[in-house]
């Protein structure tokens, strides 16, 4: 059997892959090389997972990898155009970003409540303005997006006193932590309770531009809205000319329809919308911790045995009922 | 029996007193007349709470109220001059503000971990810049004040994986939530393992200036400091060097010895340092709620029963033996 030729789309900083000397071929490329280096590869890791070289290779000429990894919880730069290559399977980062996006929302939740930023733009002016805020505790909040990362948000906004509506793509009408699990049908209603509504969907056709002008327009107008999933969920104008006109109250956006976000996008500066660049899940160690997930399936690999955190390449994401890996 | 007079220091807005039509002559003073009223009053209610107008009246000529609520946690306004009063028991608003201030401290916490203060200021560059941030969970805390406050943020940190050592007065070797309660003695060994040190004790003469040079200095450089306690607390020039000299990381004052912050005070852009103008417990409706538990308080006068809330005019708080209001 010849050696296995793992490839690695590049992005720095690059991965520690020291486990496979001796194991494997490591071979790397970048997003104009790719195309060429596929047919030889029988792993991809798509470290640059924010490139869309994946998809645009994608079916190409000659074999292809029979394994893609991607690190990151999202799959939608690797999908529709791998969905109908039979023979490879893709797995993803399920489970090392659930508790940071979690605190994330939390964080960010907090600091709306509280008004974090009016306080500390009033710090940079000097000025003493004693305000009231909100309480967290007591309030209701819609998590849509129903995988690990989604129950974690909900698990962490449960532990501070707020009722959550759990949303998926399919109901479930018992749940041991949140009750049921609401079907993405419901969720025009759901949005009308709100507090605080967090989009961390998996991005699929059926997702995309979920949060609409009619989705903002069902909220209250006391309402905040979170979206740490994909740009894509919202439509950016729409939330836009939600919260000049005041039909929602505030708004933190971790993703963009356009990544980085241009300079000269209007978003940077609409009232109570809060701005970060694609973070929520990348606390220090992250890369590490991705690597030695990617290196511990490739055992599984190596040995024959069945991958974990394997993609359904028709739903977009791994199904709950596959096994997870226990942090 | 003549009518009970309930003395009101005002304040804007006022207390809502209708429950005490027809039980109690209500009068109103300000800070100039207060001391001429003093004699004819059997209640006195501290509405007022940020003043020092009580201290200074205190103890004049005459009779004086038997009972003087403050809606405040603190009473270090009120004492030490009215310690000697046997006559006169001091209650406070013990309760109302714990979950408030639980999360006030949980957010700072996350928003210094997310460094969301960075990322805003970038927001408003119209930068893209991407960074990694810090787990919470599996970090570790100090808290400095075991009354129902500081029991509160523990608890609320413990929910996000955070060891929590808990410092009291006097330690207890068992407590069923935190393990132990650590006694001041211990506070400068604990800081130095601790990523947050949360400083929500009473201000008596014993912990005035606790937060100097020296306790600063056995922190971790990684180390964030938040006082929701009081300003008298922290010496805030060691805590300028501390900030300005890396010795610690970060810092959040909600609170501090000159109210309101002198718009010259260099504490407004020390790098590192949130300021926020003593609102941690003050969330919509704190007044009403304040309001009612002075009432509650009046109906156990009125019957003659034991006050809820009586501060130890020696120890400057409420001991946790005594019965607290359930929340």
């Amino acid at each position: 059997m010849s050696e296995t030729c793992v490839l690695v789309l590049d992005a720095e900083p690059l991965p520690r892959l020291d486990r496979l000397a001796g194991r494997a071929r490591v071979v790397h490329a970048d997003e104009h090389t790719l195309a060429g280096q596929l047919p030889g590869a029988d792993v991809l890791l798509v470290w640059d997972f924010l490139s869309d070289a994946v998809r645009e290779a994608w079916p190409g000429e000659g074999p292809r990898p029979r394994w893609v990894h991607t690190p990151s919880a999202g799959v939608d730069r690797l999908l529709p155009a791998l969905a109908d290559s039979d023979e490879t399977v893709i797995t993803n980062a399920r489970g090392v970003f659930d508790r940071p996006i979690a605190e994330y929302v939390l964080g960010l939740v907090l600091a709306m409540a509280k008004d974090f930023r009016g306080t500390w733009e009033l710090q940079r002016q000097r000025r003493w303005r004693h305000r009231e805020t909100f309480r967290v505790g007591g309030t209701r909040a819609t998590v849509v997006g129903s995988g690990p990362i989604g129950r974690e948000i909900g698990r962490t906004l449960l532990a501070l006193g707020v009722t959550v509506d759990l949303v998926g793509r399919t109901a479930r009408e018992t749940d041991a932590e949140f009750g049921r699990v609401h079907a993405t049908g419901e969720l025009p209603s759901l949005v009308g309770q709100a507090d605080w509504v967090v989009c961390v969907a998996p991005l699929t056709s059926e997702s995309a531009g979920m949060f609409d002008a009619g989705m903002f327009a069902r909220m209250k107008p006391e309402a905040h809205f979170v979206n740490v999933g994909r740009g894509q969920h919202v439509v950016e104008d729409d939330l836009v000319d939600a919260l000049l006109e005041h039909r929602i109250k505030g708004a933190a956006l971790d993703v963009f329809a356009e990544e980085p976000l241009p300079a000269d996008s209007r978003l940077w500066d609409v009232p109570g919308l809060l701005i970060s660049p694609h973070m929520s899940g990348d606390t220090a160690g992250w890369r590490d911790d991705l690597c030695e997930q990617f290196l511990d399936n490739f055992d599984r690999w190596e040995k024959g045995e069945p991958l974990l955190n394997v993609v359904d390449k028709k739903l977009g994401y791994v199904p709950t009922a596959t096994p997870g890996p226990t942090p």
